[in-house]
C-alpha cells in the first residue's frame, strides 16, 4: 500500500487566518486610494483603520486564500485540515467557528498576546472585481516551533500560500513543513497568490518551484510575473517540467493544466450571473485538489477545480454558501 | 414654521444594538432545537455559543431592528440617528462603522465593561424565512441616564422598537424619551417586533399605544396578538383610531395603512427573487417615515415601505446593499 494511502488528511493548508471585510466600491474610491484593481495590498493596523472608516457598510466573513480552500475541500468531503494563527478576540473565535463548521480541522492555539486576528478589507467592483487590502495582524506570528508537523505528516498533500511569503516567521515555517511532508512521502502544493506577491519574492517562488513544489497554482498574471515572461504562452514554456502539476488559471478562458508534456485546457463553469471573483483561485484548488487526492484524471481534476471556482463567482464573499458535494453530484456526476 | 421644521433629525430611533450572525439552514434544525420559524427567541450568553457551535458557517453584518431602519433611511437620505449600546469590542466595532457609513448619527458612548456585544443568530432556511436567536448582550445596559435627550428633542420622529421591552432598564429608558418628544412637538413612532415579544409585554404595549404612540407599525401576527383577536380584520377594527397613523404589514399581500377612518391597501413590490425576509419590517418602516416626515400622502408612504422592503428580501442580510435613493428615483419617481 503505497504511503498515502495511509494518511488522515487528504489536504492540510498553512496560510494566513483572516476575516474579509467585503464592501461595494467603484472604480473612482480605488483610484482615489492609489489601489489596483484585482490585486492585494498589504496594510498596517493605521492603514487598515483609516481605509475603513472610508468605506460603506460591510458584511464580515471568514476568508484567507489556503483556508478558503482548505473550507472548501472539506465541504468536497475531502478530509482537511489548515493551520493559521488568530488572536483570541471575536474576529478569532468566527474564524475558527467557520472553517470548523464546514468539517475541517483547525487547531492551531491562539494567540494571547499581540496584533488582533487579521482582516483583508475587499473592495467588490460593478464588474464583479475585487481588490483587497489586508491588514496581517496575529497571521505573522506563525512561528516554525508552532508548526503541527505531525499533522502535517498526516496528509497526502501540504497546501501553501503564497501570501506567506511576506512574513519571515511564516516563510520558515512554510519550508520545514515542505522539507517534512516530502520526507513523509507526501506532495507539495503551492498558490502563488497575487503579482504583487510574486513581485517581490520572485526569485524566493522560483527556487520553490524548482526545489520543492510538486503542484503549482498560479492564474496568468502570477505565472507571467514568476517568469517575467512576455506573454501567457512563454510563462507556459517556462515553467513546464518544472514540477510535476501546473494548474494555470484564466478567468473566463478557462484554465491550463500540465504535466510533463501533456497541456489539458479546461473549460470555464458558467453557473450564473458573475458578482464577485473573490475566491475564485482558491475554490479552483480546492476542487483541483479534491481529485488530485482521489486519483482522479487531469482533465477531472481540472473540471471539478472549475466548478468549485464557477460557484464562488456567483456570490458574494470567498467561500461558496450551500454543498459542495451536491454541486458535483449535479454537474460532475 | 410648524416646530418640525426646524428639527435637525428626521427620524431618531433607539433599539438594541446588534451583529447579526446570517446562516443557512433547514426546517430540521429548527425543530431540533425547539425553534419556532419566523419569530424571535431571546438565549443567554451560554446557549448562544452552544448554539453558535451547531451551525454551519456564518456571514457578520450589523443588525438590530430600529438600528436597520435607521440606516435605511439615512440610505434614503434622509436625516438620521440612533441611540442603542454596545461594547467597546470588534463587534461594536463593526456596529458603529456601518451605521455611521451610510450617514446615520449615532454617538451613544460604547460600554467599557459589562457583557459584549449583543449578536442575533439569524437562521434562513431555503423558504426565505428567518428564524432569530437573540444574545443581548451589551444592549440592555442602555440606561435612562445615558439616553442623549436632547437629539431627541432635535427630531421629527422618535422611533422605538417593541424589543427593547424585554430590558427593565431600556423600557425606561424609552418611556422618557417618548415623554420628551411629545412635549417637544414631535411624534412617537413603534414597531412590535415580534409575535412573541408582544405576547410578553401584551398589556404595557396596548397602553404605550393608546398614550404615547402616533404611528404603529405592525404585521399581522403582531397586531392579531396585541388585540388577541380572530383575524386581522378584528385586529383593524381594535387599533383603528388608537393611534393617528397604523401601518398593518401582510408579507406577500401587501400592507394597510389606516388614518382615522380611511384604509389605503397597498401593494408589494416584486423587484426578485424572494432570497431572506430578514429586515422587511425595518425597510418598510424605513421607506414609510422617510416619505412620513417629508409630508408624503399616506398612500406614497406605503409605497415607499413597500418598495425598501421588496428591495431588502431580495438578498442576504437585514440591510439593502447599494443605494435606496436610486431605487426610489427609479421605481417611485
Amino acid at each position: 500500500m503505497p504511503a498515502s494511502e495511509t494518511k488522515s488528511f487528504d489536504v492540510v493548508g498553512i496560510g494566513n487566518a483572516i476575516v474579509d471585510v467585503l464592501v461595494t466600491s467603484d472604480d473612482a474610491f480605488l483610484d482615489n486610494h492609489g489601489l489596483t484593481k484585482g490585486t492585494m495590498a498589504l496594510v498596517d493596523e493605521s492603514q487598515a483603520e483609516r481605509l475603513y472608516a472610508s468605506v460603506g457598510p460591510g458584511l464580515e466573513t471568514s476568508g484567507g486564500s489556503a483556508a478558503n480552500t482548505l473550507a472548501g475541500l472539506a465541504q468536497l468531503s475531502g478530509r482537511a485540515a489548515f493551520i493559521g494563527r488568530v488572536r483570541d478576540d471575536q474576529l478569532g473565535a468566527i474564524f475558527a467557528h467557520d472553517i470548523r463548521s464546514v468539517g475541517a480541522h483547525f487547531e492551531t492555539p491562539a494567540a494571547t498576546v499581540g496584533p488582533s486576528t487579521a482582516r483583508c478589507l475587499i473592495l467588490v467592483t460593478p464588474d464583479a472585481q475585487r481588490t483587497m487590502c489586508t491588514y496581517l495582524g496575529a497571521s505573522v506570528n506563525l512561528h516554525p516551533a508552532d508548526l503541527d508537523l505531525d499533522l502535517v505528516r498526516q496528509a497526502k498533500v501540504l497546501y501553501l500560500e503564497g501570501y506567506l511569503w511576506d512574513s519571515d516567521e511564516a516563510k520558515q515555517a512554510f519550508i520545514s513543513a515542505a522539507q517534512v511532508m516530502r520526507e513523509s512521502g507526501g506532495e507539495v502544493a503551492l498558490s502563488l497568490s497575487d503579482a504583487f506577491c510574486v513581485d517581490r519574492h520572485r526569485r524566493s517562488f522560483q527556487e520553490l518551484v524548482d526545489g520543492h513544489v510538486d503542484i503549482l497554482f498560479a492564474n496568468e498574471m502570477e505565472i507571467t510575473s514568476l517568469y517575467e515572461a512576455n506573454s501567457f504562452e512563454e510563462a507556459v514554456d517556462h515553467v513546464r517540467g518544472r514540477c510535476k502539476v501546473a494548474a494555470l488559471t484564466r478567468s473566463a478562458e478557462g484554465s491550463l493544466v500540465l504535466r510533463g508534456d501533456q497541456t489539458v485546457p479546461i473549460a470555464p463553469f458558467r453557473l450564473g450571473e458573475l458578482v464577485d471573483t473573490t475566491g475564485a483561485g482558491d475554490l479552483y484548488a480546492a476542487g483541483f485538489l479534491y481529485g488530485h487526492t482521489r486519483g482522479e484524471s487531469l482533465e477531472r481534476c481540472g473540471r471539478l477545480g472549475s466548478l468549485c471556482a464557477g460557484k464562488v463567482v456567483t456570490q458574494l464573499g470567498p467561500r461558496p454558501q450551500g454543498s459542495l458535494a451536491e454541486l458535483v453530484a449535479q454537474h460532475l456526476p
